[in-house]
């Protein structure tokens, strides 16, 4: 940020009296302007179908696989992002059954937030953002071509999690984008 | 957002091509700048003293009670935003005890993530922003006077699940400010 976004006078970054971090100060008034992480909402979609019970899609950007995810934007519940990435990107109309993974990703700055959601009508494909759109089973998941450590883990922990039917949420940090 | 935060452009409001929703635009190059929530990070700090389970303090702007709370920032976690905000506001050191709720108030254009926390060392005072800062039993609550639904809510529920000495998180969406 170098200049503020409601009246376009410049913006400065030092540490304002009596803090302790860098700040963006408007010069102008010596207001501070926050600097805020934002929020990915996501789900795992499951098919009622027996052994697909997982929904990968494989975006343009990266050619990679991950479950539908993408920034909550104003104006929505994190449920309704998800519900809206999940057809944006899989055209699959999804219910919410609960949430189930808070990462941190401060390094990033961001915080992504999965819940489980069931398929409503069984239906699927690729959107405007995806290549392919898939289901698998446990033992089909492509673990190498995942895209993102969230993602693995927290399917990980839900294949792990299945055979007794609980599914506690969980809040984890992530500290590095290695694999 | 009237202009571009990096280049002082200015930004206009409107539907883009394929897409549902009103954006801000920059003019010169035609990219979209997202509205996100913002997080606030929030706990609800515990001494092991008996009776004395609920740490809430009276903040200058409103002279209404609450909990320690306050927007979580670039390159923290949750649980180190709300740990921070509880130092800031009461003085208080304490250790996350563990998620217990998330609230949606998408009027509002944020998401408030409660914890539950323990005192670490039973000290606590008024911080910067706060005018008082004390410890409550359950029936000493001042419940008419607590400032926001999420934290009557939340604190409700806690006193609910405390004798079972279970608190499963949960998540909701405020559709109000009213109370």
């Amino acid at each position: 940020m170098k200049f503020c976004s409601q009246c376009a006078s410049p913006v400065a970054i030092r540490i304002p009296d009596g803090d302790t971090k860098e700040r963006h100060i408007f010069e102008a008034s010596g207001q501070m302007h926050d600097q805020n992480p934002k929020s990915i909402a996501s789900c795992i979609p499951q098919c009622p179908v027996p052994n697909q019970l997982y929904h990968p899609h494989v975006e343009h950007n990266t050619g990679h696989s991950t479950i539908p995810a993408g920034f909550m934007e104003n104006s929505e519940t994190i449920e309704q992002a998800a519900m809206r990435e999940t057809y944006e990107e899989a055209c699959a109309r999804v219910e919410i059954s609960g949430l189930y993974a808070i990462f941190n990703i401060p390094h990033v700055n961001q915080v992504y937030m999965i819940f489980r959601a069931e398929l409503l009508d069984g239906e699927f494909a690729p959107g405007i953002e995806s290549l392919e759109t898939a289901l698998f089973s446990e033992t089909e998941i492509p673990w190498s071509d995942i895209a993102f450590p969230v993602v693995i883990q927290t399917l990980q922990r839900f294949f792990a999690d299945r055979p007794g039917d609980h599914f506690p949420p969980f809040v984890d940090t992530i500290s590095s984008i290695k694999r």
